[in-house]
C-alpha cells in the first residue's frame, strides 16, 4: 500500500528544523513539535479566567470538527494526564459495572486495556493476536456470537508496539451489527487517520494531545456520543477520571473540574490551528504517509526489512527487524543515530529483536531522507556490511515463522 | 503574626515583570512563573531517552531534599495530572481497603478528599469545621480516641478556600501519639512553608508542580515513607493512579510508567533550581510572607477586612470580605483589576461574599504595592468611598457572628 504517486509528486518546501542541537524524535510521542506550538507556552493563564475558558471551548470545538459529527450527537471531554489516563477514564465511565468487554489485543496497548479492566473489576475477555497480527472482523463476530454477555469491544486503532493499523472499520461493522458498543483507542492515529463517525460507528474514542495533532504531552481527550456521556453518570471508579463529571462541569462552567495543564492547552490550540492549516486529517495523513513511504523505501534499500507487509503498515510508526549481523548492536545504533540528530525508538516485540522509527511529528520527507542517510552511515560506522544480501534480517524474520 | 521587621527591612531588587500585556495571576495556581521556567519548555524531549531520565531523577532528588529526610526513609513519586489526581492517588494507595480515614475539613479541599474517599469506597468520617475554623489537636485526639477503627488522618496544610494555614504540627503530634498515620495535602504550601519530616511525622504528603515551587501545571508528586510505598503494592483502584506501580517502575527504569508531560517537567526542574537559588523553603517563604504583609497592610488601609485573624493567615492566599457598599460589584472589581494587569480570585465561602488575593508566584513586594494601588483605583472607579469607615465590611463580618 506504499503510494508510489506520492513519492513521485512535487516536493513541498522543507519544514523548519528544531532548534540547534535538538534531535528529531522519531517516536510515537512525545514527538517533535513546531516552534510556534512551543512558543504558545511562553505565558501563564488563569484557568478560571474568561480567556482560558474560551481556549477550552475552542479546543473542544476543533476536535469535534475532526470527527465529521454533522448531527451534533457527540461531545468532546479533555482529561488531564497521559493518554493511558484517558483510556482508563473511558473504560471506567462507559462500561457499566456489570458490563463485559472484549479486548482486541495485538501489542502492549491492547494488553494495557485488559490490565486496566482488571484494576476496574470489569469482566472482560481478550482476543490476543500476539505481537503483530490484526484482529479481523470475522473472529470478532465469532467471539460476540459465542458470548452474549459481552457489552463492549475495545479496539486499538494503531498499535504502536508493531506499528500496525488495525482494521477498525471492519471491526466496527460487526460490533454494530451485533448490537454491541465499540470503544476505540485511537491514541496514535487520530488526526492523521480518518475516524469519521458517519463511517465508523463507535460509542467513544480516546486520543491525546501529543500525537498526530502535534501538541505537547499533558492531557488526553475523549470523544463520545452524548447519550453515552449521560449514561456514564455515577459510574466511574475515580473522581479524577470521571468523564461524566468532567463533561457536566465543563458544560456548566466552561472550566475543567481540576487544574488543567494551561500551557499544554495553549500549545495544543496552536497545534490544532496548524493542523487545520495543513488541511486537517487528510493533509496531516498525506504528510505522514509520505514520511513513511520515503523512509521505508530508503531503509529497505539499506537492507532493513519491515515486520509488517505493506497493507498493514501505518503512517504512524514502522517496525524493522534488527539485522542479525554480528556487528549490529541496537544500543550503539541508537547512540550513533542520536549523535546525528535522530532519536529512534526501541522495539517492543517479544519474539524477535527489532526497533521502530516514527513518521509523525513536525517533520517531512526531507527529514526522512536524512534519517535514512544517518541509518546508512551508522551501519557503516558499526561495520555492518549493507552491500551483502540481508541474510541477517532474514534470520530475524525466520524466528517468526518458527 | 504579620512580621513588621520584614516590612521595615531593605527591599530586594524587583523581579522581572511578565511579558507585555500579560496579567499577574494573584491566585493559588496556575500562577505567574518566571520567563526562564517557561523558556525551559522550548524544546521537545523523548521521555524514554537518557537525557530525560536524568531530568526525572534530578526532580525527585531535589524534591526529597526539601523534606529534610536525612535518614533516607522517604521517596518521591511524581504522578501525571492535576494536584487532585495526586491526592486521589495518595488516598487510593496508602489507605488499605479496610482502612478508615478521619478527614479534617475546613473548606473545599478537605471536602474533596472526603468525596474522593466516597469514590474509592473507603470508610471515613469528617470533622467539618465549616468555612474557616482550624481543626485543632485536641479535637483530633478526641475523635481518634472515640473511634479505634480510624487508621489514617488526612489534613489540608493550607486550605486555600479561606487561605488558612492549618496547624499540621499539632495535628501530627496527636496522630502519631495515637499510633495512626497522617496524610498531608500540602498542595499549596509545600516549598514555602516548612514540612520537615523530622518535625512533622507523616506517612505521605502530596503537592503539585504549579504551587510554591513555581512550575507550570501538569503533574503532582507524592513524598512518602518507603515502608508505606512498599505496603501500597496491589492496593490502588486505578492503574493510572497506582503510586506503588509508578514508584517501582521509576526506580527500575528511570522512566514514568506512562507518557510524562515532558515540557512541564523541564519547566519544573528550572523552577526547582530557581527555588534553590532563592534559599529554598526559607527563602521562598520569606518572599511570600513579605508579599502577604505588604498586600494585607495596604488592603486594610483601603478599608478591606481579612476573614482570618493574623495568626491563621497563610503566606499563600488571603480572603477579604467584599465591602457591602451598594456600588461594590465583584465582577466589575475583577474586570477593573484585570484591566490593570492583576487577575484576582473569587471567594469560596458559603456564608459571606468574599474574594481572594494570592501571594505566591513570581512576584514580590513591589508588585504587591501595585496590587494595592490598583485595588484603590478600582474602588474609586466603582464609586466605593474608601474614606468612610468600613461599615460595609463589618456588615459582611457580622454575618459570620450570626
Amino acid at each position: 500500500m506504499l503510494s508510489d504517486q506520492n513519492l513521485a509528486s512535487a516536493e513541498a518546501a522543507p519544514l523548519p528544523a528544531p532548534a540547534l542541537g535538538e534531535p528529531y524524535l522519531l517516536t510515537p510521542g512525545p514527538l517533535t513539535t513546531s516552534r510556534e506550538v512551543k512558543e504558545a507556552m511562553l505565558r501563564d493563564w488563569g484557568s478560571w479566567d474568561g480567556d482560558f475558558r474560551g481556549m477550552t471551548s475552542e479546543l473542544r470545538r476543533r476536535l469535534l470538527a475532526l470527527t465529521g459529527d454533522t448531527k451534533d450527537e457527540f461531545d468532546c471531554v479533555p482529561i488531564q494526564g497521559s493518554g493511558s489516563f484517558a483510556v482508563e477514564a473511558m473504560l471506567g465511565s462507559f462500561v457499566p459495572r456489570d458490563g463485559k468487554v472484549l479486548v482486541l489485543a495485538n501489542g502492549a496497548y491492547g494488553l494495557r486495556a485488559a490490565q486496566t479492566l482488571v484494576y476496574l473489576g470489569r469482566a472482560h475477555t481478550v482476543i490476543d493476536k500476539g505481537d503483530y497480527l490484526p484482529p479481523r472482523g470475522d473472529e470478532v463476530a465469532a467471539a460476540l456470537d459465542a458470548d452474549p454477555a459481552i457489552t463492549h469491544v475495545i479496539a486499538i486503532h494503531c498499535e504502536t508496539s508493531s506499528g500496525i493499523l488495525n482494521p477498525v472499520a471492519e471491526i466496527a461493522e460487526v460490533v454494530h451489527a451485533r448490537g454491541r458498543k465499540l470503544l476505540v483507542d485511537s491514541m496514535s492515529a487520530f488526526g492523521a487517520v480518518p475516524l469519521d463517525v458517519s463511517e465508523i460507528r463507535y460509542a467513544a474514542m480516546v486520543s491525546s494531545a501529543n500525537k498526530c495533532i502535534e501538541g505537547v504531552p499533558g492531557f488526553g481527550f475523549i470523544i463520545a456520543r452524548k447519550d453515552e456521556l449521560e449514561a456514564a453518570k455515577g459510574r466511574s471508579h475515580s473522581i479524577s477520571l470521571d468523564v461524566h463529571a468532567q463533561w457536566a462541569h465543563m458544560n456548566k462552567t466552561g472550566q475543567w473540574r481540576f487544574t488543567p495543564p494551561t500551557h499544554v492547552v495553549a500549545a495544543f490550540i496552536e497545534a490544532l490551528r496548524q493542523h487545520a492549516a495543513e488541511g486537517g486529517v487528510a493533509g496531516r495523513g498525506a504528510r505522514y504517509t509520505k514520511n513513511r513511504d520515503v523512509m521505508v523505501a530508503g531503509m529497505r534499500e539499506l537492507g532493513f526489512e519491515t515486520l509488517l507487509k505493506d497493507r498493514w503498515l501505518s503512517p504512524i510508526i514502522v517496525t524493522f527487524f534488527n539485522p542479525a549481523h554480528p556487528n549490529f548492536d541496537f544500543e550503539r545504533f541508537y547512540d550513533l543515530m542520536k549523535d546525528k540528530g535522530f532519536i529512534i525508538y526501541p522495539g517492543k516485540l517479544t519474539v524477535v529483536d527489532s526497533f521502530r522509527v516514527g513518521c509523525i511529528g513536525r517533520m517531512d520527507e526531507h527529514v526522512m531522507r536524512r534519517v535514512v542517510e544517518a541509518a546508512g552511515q551508522s551501519l557503516k560506522e558499526m561495520g555492518v556490511d549493507t552491500a551483502a544480501p540481508p541474510e541477517a534480517a532474514l534470520t530475524e524474520r525466520a524466528k517468526l515463522a518458527a
